[in-house]
């Protein structure tokens, strides 16, 4: 099995590998009706003229990269990145550029890949994903003068430009709501620490529980997976002072959270309100469905892509902050149970 | 922005583009004082020989390539894929080879990526997923002669070597199961029409049926989706004979399913056991966890991945059959309530 040749052409249609050469290029010396026959055994059997040697000559890969440093079984379960993916190759297909996928264990096997696939011209742009606070990243890609666009963000992307989406503004816009319904005891089950958005969304929720002056509320980390978040509600769910509210911080841990309250005998929302960021079909799968912070995901990888591609060609390009996400209520929220009145013997 | 070149190199360390050849490629010709800071310099900017020269020369690509025909939005949703790229994933980076994936509308679509990417030297082999019954891909990569591994068979893959599981085994466990427990009311809700999977399962079905003398048991197709699996749910729910036992060709159509009967006030698996096919994370983040057909479906694509790379070494590989997928039991299957004994005026 090997690549259709030049010589191969030559072999069939009975001519030289020059006059190949020549009907390929549309250069005089082959007669037209012989230019049309080679051209139709070229295309029989499957000869394309050499990406290769256009690379060589200075063209471009037609192709860009994305490094993911998830666990390989993580990215599975978690709708985010696929739906991101499906986004970014719906704008790539239609400009006939290829995306190549790598998963990666740390950052610097991540340096490592970008270094080479920019080294070998394998790429002409990259997309930087799970943006870190201080992201050792960022100065690699900035020395590499690689082509890129950080999907996240604001802030600590030194002088690579980003795509980012408000989070603050929705976590507040979510706290606000599960206020106004009457809870006071609301818990977030926070994301990886050290990813910036999960930060950013710790930083917030502190801040708008304090300046509402909400006194039990707190985020415990996790790692995204289905199996801590029902662990952490597990445990949630059986202190003395348990929520009556959960935020998740990605739609998996709020399924998990929904089956844990219903195998605890808690009705939700009746007993427990539960919101899951990011919401992807998953939410509206399970009963109730979930209230959860919707954003186009698929819209947002198609943002980044046709600014990557901007770079790629050249164009100078900014920082751009995409849609913030919306509450959309659905079945797993409403006001907690009224608190039962103090009994005469307790008074 | 552009690639390190050789003249960057030679310019940083103030010899010539001669030079710097040289000490790239080991030859004599350079101190070895100038060549450690010719290295120390190529590293630091990024370059590396160039990929595209080394193709030229009759070197791989290494890279392979894998197009998936299916709506963007539901690859998000289903973990299968992205635990069957996870595997890949993994025996090709300890190879250093990487993965392509392009996300086509059709059958036609993605012979041409096929044709596209092989004549263009981007890959150096593909693997060929949701094969369907008399599939057209299948000539057009035989006449490619391009290395081919056909996730899925056996059969209707002509000369291409195929990695495939027995369908038939794990369909006719499970239906088994199901009846010794006192089901005899049994509803399969398949895959999409014309994957071969799908007709195996079918037809197994039928067959497993007939031979148990079951004959209120059917497969209503369907497209894999949670609200075509809710749709479809909620339906043979409200029949008259409603079943008490449901098979789902997915994951995702079996948490649907789930959660329509909890909407429905039906105690699973008291008044419905399910059965999800394809296990997934997802199966056990629910409230009853579900009974699933198990398989390593990362271990599947690292097994197919390591045949495609024997093929592009010129090694012969034949067709592979996979590891059957086992029931695994959970708190989603249980016996059927007892049918009430008949009231004495209905004797």
């Amino acid at each position: 099995m090997k690549r259709p040749t030049i010589a191969d052409i030559a072999r069939q249609a009975g001519v030289s590998k020059g006059a190949v050469s020549y009907a390929l290029n549309g250069q005089p010396g082959v007669s037209e009706s012989t230019r049309q026959r080679i051209l139709a055994i070229a295309r029989e059997i499957g000869f394309n003229p050499n990406s290769a040697a256009r690379a060589l000559s200075g063209a471009t890969a037609n192709a860009v990269g994305l490094a993911l440093r998830r666990p390989a079984r993580t990215l599975g379960v978690e709708p985010f990145f696929m739906e991101l993916i499906s986004g970014v190759e719906a704008e790539l297909s239609a400009r006939s550029y290829a995306l190549t996928l790598q998963i990666v264990a740390d950052a610097q096997t991540e340096i490592a890949v970008y270094r080479r696939w920019w080294g070998e011209r394998r790429i002409d742009g990259v997309f930087l994903c799970d943006l870190r606070v201080d992201d050792e990243r960022v100065p690699a890609l900035e020395e590499l003068n690689l082509p890129t666009v950080v999907i996240g963000g604001p802030g600590h992307t030194g002088r690579l430009a980003s795509i980012w989406a408000d989070e603050e503004a929705a976590l507040v816009e979510t706290v606000e709501y599960l206020v106004a319904l009457g809870h006071r005891r609301i818990t977030r089950i926070g994301g990886l620490p050290g990813l910036l958005h999960t930060e950013i969304r710790t930083e917030a929720f502190t801040e708008v529980c304090r300046r509402l002056g909400l006194d039990q509320t707190r985020t415990v980390p996790s790692d995204y997976t289905g199996e801590e978040g029902a662990r952490v509600t597990r445990r949630l769910l059986s202190s003395a002072e348990r929520p009556t509210a959960l935020i998740y911080d990605n739609d998996v841990m709020a399924i998990a959270g929904l089956a844990v309250a219903q195998e605890m005998g808690l009705s939700v929302p009746a007993d427990l309100s539960i919101v899951a960021w990011d919401d992807s079909p998953l939410c509206q799968l399970v009963h109730p469905p979930l209230t959860a912070l919707s954003r186009d995901i698929p819209a947002y990888g198609a943002h980044a892509a046709r600014r990557l591609l901007a770079a790629i060609a050249g164009d100078p390009i900014t920082s751009y902050q995409d849609e913030t996400a919306h509450l959309t209520p659905r079945g797993s929220t409403a006001p907690p149970r009224p608190t039962p009145p103090p009994t005469p013997s307790a008074i």
